[in-house]
């Protein structure tokens, strides 16, 4: 493994710039990436201490660092230009063009894509959270004022996604967790049965659950790979017995499952940004 | 306001391509977005209907829609450039400067970036975003286990910011809610004392927190500005009393917030990509 230093640059959160960077980076196998965060760079004195770090990093690596910024800032922007390193600037790289194919110039003020801005689904954001939180495996709330319910065996996601779908989203997602009772039967559980169109299930493979539920309650029954199985083949034939739309989460990440929902059931975010949203 | 439709285009979950493309956009008044979100794009039959919506999208419009994209599936990519439209291609502005910059050819793979990948850190958010909860306004639970406690009277906004730490950084954030009795005195509630390097302030001015509680318990005394003004005079002073790091959230958004809390307590994030990562 290659070890790299990596900078990251920016003038309120980062999260552009990093979020960007990353995706840039995990194209390239065989590194390993030193990462520095430099957040609400913005005073001339924050300047002077990268540009020793940056520079020291030249000299360790034996080549200049790679550094993706989303820097706004023309003076501080100016400094950084003069070190020794890799630039990548991403608003240099397409505000212009985006300002000749508008007709406008840009604003260039930085913290408008994360900041709280004149941002009316903010609220909204904070309420979907709350939402979550009141509602996680929550059999008690009021359900029916989900925009989803998220539903599944325990330990199958049911929590991280919920709260993601509201904090990147604002969707109020509700999760229901199936319990012993639910597994007697072969209909929905009665809490859901008036609820069925936002109903959404999670499913995984045995040995996924089993290893998840293992690191929790190890040698247990809960945990085996008996009964892990058992409630999988209930879970699953009630998916297919109701027509519930589902998804495997065995090898997919909260934000890949968030989006395969999202993607699916034709919710309508609350956005973050202003702008209306017509799927 | 001027209306433009805007297109954000990924093999996967699109959060790199809107996170970019916001970030543009953001920069840009007096403009209505109408935003198309297009995850998952990945089969013929799929860029056949965006084909078409972006036809219609430039009839309507009477020029060509703005598109955002990560894609990296050469067929698709290819069938889009075609299309009529303003594209912006992440990818293709970036990797093959860093190829050069790096000597390696890049994987060109989708779903690397918001993939379950080779994460090793994977486990460690979930568990943050598990510990977030089961620590929400708790008085209960490990308070000693957190990486930091976020403390606050009531509706300041401590819980969102613990639930974003947890989700984007895989930091164990707990909450604690300043209660009526901590209030008679001037002291650290006791539960807090021994963990007093662990404590991070929010606070806000009063007329926003009025409005906040007003929303919930309109007409309340606890959502009275006199009562709200006498809280935060209380906090602040403790926060003085023990010079406690905090800050003042009434402008900030979460995400501002908890940069903010990162960047001056020089917490170590838990990566969600692989690679060493040393402040």
């Amino acid at each position: 493994m290659l070890m790299r230093n990596v900078f990251f640059l920016s003038d309120r959160t980062g999260i552009t710039a990093e979020t960007l960077g990353h995706s840039l980076l995990s194209q390239f196998d065989g590194f390993e990436w030193r990462k520095h965060h430099v957040s609400f760079l913005n005073t001339p004195a924050k300047v002077a201490a990268l540009s020793e770090r940056i520079r020291q990093a030249a000299v360790e690596e034996g080549q200049p660092p790679l550094v993706f910024s989303t820097l706004l800032d023309p003076g501080i922007l100016a400094a950084v230009r003069q070190l020794n390193c890799h630039l990548f600037d991403f608003f240099e790289a397409h505000l212009g063009t985006l300002e000749s194919i508008l007709q406008r110039p840009s604003a260039r003020i930085p913290g408008r894509s994360h900041g709280l801005g004149r941002d009316v689904s903010y609220f909204q954001r904070i309420a979907a959270i709350q939402f979550a939180l009141t509602h996680d495996d929550g059999i008690s709330g009021q359900l029916s004022d989900a925009d989803i319910i998220v539903v599944g065996i325990s330990r199958c996601g049911k929590t991280p996604v919920c709260v993601y779908l509201a904090l990147q989203y604002g969707i109020r997602a509700a999760n229901y967790p199936f319990t012993p009772e639910d597994m007697t039967t072969k209909t929905l559980p009665p809490l859901l049965e008036p609820l069925q169109a936002k109903l959404f299930g999670l499913t995984l493979n045995a040995e996924r659950l089993h290893t998840i539920r293992e690191e929790r309650y190890p040698g247990s029954r809960y945990a085996s790979l008996e009964q892990c199985q058992q409630e999988i083949n209930w879970q699953n034939a009630l998916y297919r017995r109701f027509a519930m739309p589902y998804i495997d989460s065995s090898s997919m990440s909260i934000e890949e499952i968030s989006a395969v929902i999202l993607d699916q059931t034709k919710l309508v975010r609350r956005e973050r940004n202003i702008g209306l949203y017509l799927r």
